[in-house]
């Protein structure tokens, strides 16, 4: 039997609340680098995997340009399973502009709604799911949290519960 | 666009590292209940799911009328997307029951090299990464640990290293 | 030989970073309920502890109505020692008022860097810390963080080092 | 006013429940190395401190000998105020050889029901507590666990309950 799924991924990192750290001084979440690592390790991932480290910003603060480079690092990744980690305010917006671009690769979208650096984060589980996601899914965008998936365009963001739906 | 993946899934507990607990007197690892339902809150998970409790032991400690359990759990199960919690030492032997017997079901087995109630716990990551896994693969039976896939004919582990690979 | 230390002990809660908590929808840290029971069940607090949830507040929000209310707390407490839960940044004026009341009991103030929700969190420590100051002290006002013991007369928070120390 | 505490103090590192750690391999708990630096970086610690790692073994295998080597420790710490991390089964026993020697020293036992590495642990509450014991307490040896004093001639662990009593 062939094996059914493919053997390597790429990570393109944009920061949101997945990526918020705790800072003692300030006295509030901020970004001052990723986590990913920390996350991968957990996950003891065996699977060959580049990160791409692109942004680290609140996606609330993600401009048009900001989601052009978000595209950019999809159209350049050699690796055809993809997961991008965004924030999830505006997670669907960047995925209508990846997903418009029909690349030919399978790329997930996924974030968390605690971060991982706060107790009972979502992050670990997320970052599981969207992996899996990327690796099997056909080609396409998606947005993957907390056990759903999405098409890109099929999905909207309900602020009021925390929750991505079907419109 | 039609969804691309199935909407429901069940998940068949029989133990293993991933569910053992610190029994603060005995001083020891020891199986008292399952975490199942805490790493689903923590995993925010949104999608209709039925937990169904089978076992709780450790995998080293498997009779073949436990694997038969496990195979009648499947052949029961209404849901197509089924992930087995499994302790590593003998998933493949389960995997190998399962698959035998081509249910028509996507059957994924995961499990933790570390317990979910240690500090840096595979556990959250990989029931993400099985739960996608078992929404999005074709019929089979599965390992998927760690962020890697195996078909159920084609995955060993090396206790050694603690990983699963091809043979 | 005698019991060389008080046995039982009030803990007075205010709030401060050491009760903060993440809002999942919001995005923040925010009060809504004392962790303070989790943390004794975590500590294993064999100890008659009597818990008295006064405020929840951030202490830059403190007035003077707010500090005469903890002083009253500590005036009313039928235990010697007490420990009070408090936000770091003005956890030193708190201290000047019940200090200066000089009511004959060992009044501990303590809090954390790190929400006791943020991993890495210094609230368990601090808490244990203040706890054994305040059964073992004599009668007086002290800070106590860190592992750092201070009479109410003698403190100041340094705010870029985030550490408290002697004038 | 003076200091009312010692202001520097010195951890006995023995091993313990407190410093087991999960071997994913294995599969079991073991010792490796001490958590004791992290778990004074999680608590913030300010205080000068010296740390003496002199056993890493479960108490129950502790000998007469292992315990003069930790009553010789005691003896030449030049720090007046000493913490003693060991196992709970037999710390009282250990506890008795240090305090018919009336080093003229503060000489506090602590150790966790539960290992530092797994969710939930009480090494942290139980290390602040320790401590502040031994700043604070006149010389003798003392037990101190989950915010109870005990003096070492009138403490026994209660194995059934798993916490320590007068007896």
């Amino acid at each position: 039997m062939t094996e059914p799924v493919r053997d390597a991924a790429r990570i393109i990192v944009t920061g949101g609340t997945f990526d918020k750290r705790y800072d003692a001084i300030k006295g509030e979440l901020t970004f001052t680098e990723t986590h990913l690592p920390a996350l991968l390790e957990q996950g003891r991932v065996k699977l060959p995997l580049a990160v791409d480290i692109r942004l680290l910003i609140d996606s609330l603060q993600m401009t048009e340009a900001h989601r052009q480079q978000v595209l950019e690092a999809c159209r350049e990744s050699p690796e055809l399973s993809i997961v991008v980690v965004h924030g999830t305010d505006t997670m669907v917006q960047t995925a209508q502009v990846v997903g418009r671009a029909a690349l030919g690769k399978t790329i997930v979208f996924t974030g968390a709604m605690v971060p991982y650096s706060v107790q009972g984060s979502d992050a670990e589980f997320n970052l599981g799911f969207a992996l899996a996601a990327a690796l099997t899914l056909p080609a396409g965008a998606y947005v993957a949290m907390n056990a759903r998936i999405f098409s890109w365009d099929d999905v909207e963001k309900d602020r009021g519960e925390g929750v991505f739906r079907r419109p």
